[in-house]
């Protein structure tokens, strides 16, 4: 499989009833990301073309709009990873810590964007992960984010949510 | 003037025309978050309801959102910092280089959330501010945010866009 390959996305599969606005397949008001795993089998890459009211200024992606793709497929990829890790068949709920965005020069507005994100240390009871993540326009990276999520447990308003 | 004193939001005051996803007044599938000067004449106050949309999972509100919110109201606490240190009658165009959020508990869907921002640290031109911001439900602070917000120049495709 290759970067391009159009294998159903994480969300189709696994959580399609979702209405998160970032990544729910079933929010029609939301941003429907589509995260895929690549051929390595653990960067997620995604791609989005932003609509008009998603802007800062005119010809310009919000930041907070840029925040919301980083934040919910980096989730994503958190909960792959911790799910390959368990050998698990489905994914645990995740849920965001912190993240950190560095905005590096406007994201273009009328564009598609590719978002990517991959793993860079997870716990060893294997239930928290941090990744890190790319948004980019045109081969060109825009903004960078650096995030930490954990999988919670029965109690938790997230839990069980997929 | 006290907190919650119904003087002109910033937003409507100074960029009524912009249609900034977080905080343009003339954004309607936007936030339209309005930023209100505290008592202390430095700290900005907002009050916001999320949509249904607005969602993480039920009853939750997506940290993209959360973050949003945090990002765009304290990016006016940064100009409104930058604009009284100046002692100038017009906000400088500032944008935002990087946001940290922290979700420190689920923020509920269906309250009304409060957000104050502050300033913590100006650098000596006077074009970049550091800013502190929390948001609240029912006194409880949900999420937290630093972030760091700059004057652009001319040339910068954000500048005198209000």
């Amino acid at each position: 499989m290759t970067d391009a390959a159009p294998a159903e996305a994480l969300q189709d599969r696994f959580s399609p009833r979702s209405r998160c606005f970032g990544c729910g397949p079933a929010n029609a008001e939301g941003l429907q990301i589509k995260s895929h795993v690549a051929a390595d089998g653990q960067t997620l890459v995604a791609r989005f073309r932003p609509r008009p009211h998603h802007l800062a200024f005119p010809g310009v992606v919000n930041g907070g709009i840029v925040g919301t793709l980083l934040d919910c497929h980096s989730n994503w990829a958190a909960t792959w990873t911790l799910m390959q890790r368990a050998g698990a068949q489905t994914p645990p709920c995740t849920v965001t810590a912190e993240f950190h965005v560095k905005l590096r020069r406007p994201t273009p507005l009328d564009a598609e964007l590719e978002l990517r994100a991959w793993p860079v240390e997870v716990n060893e009871p294997g239930d928290r992960a941090v990744i890190e993540a790319t948004l980019s326009a045109g081969g060109q990276v825009t903004a960078s984010c650096r995030g930490v999520f954990v999988a919670v447990k029965p109690g938790h308003p997230g839990y069980h949510r997929w």
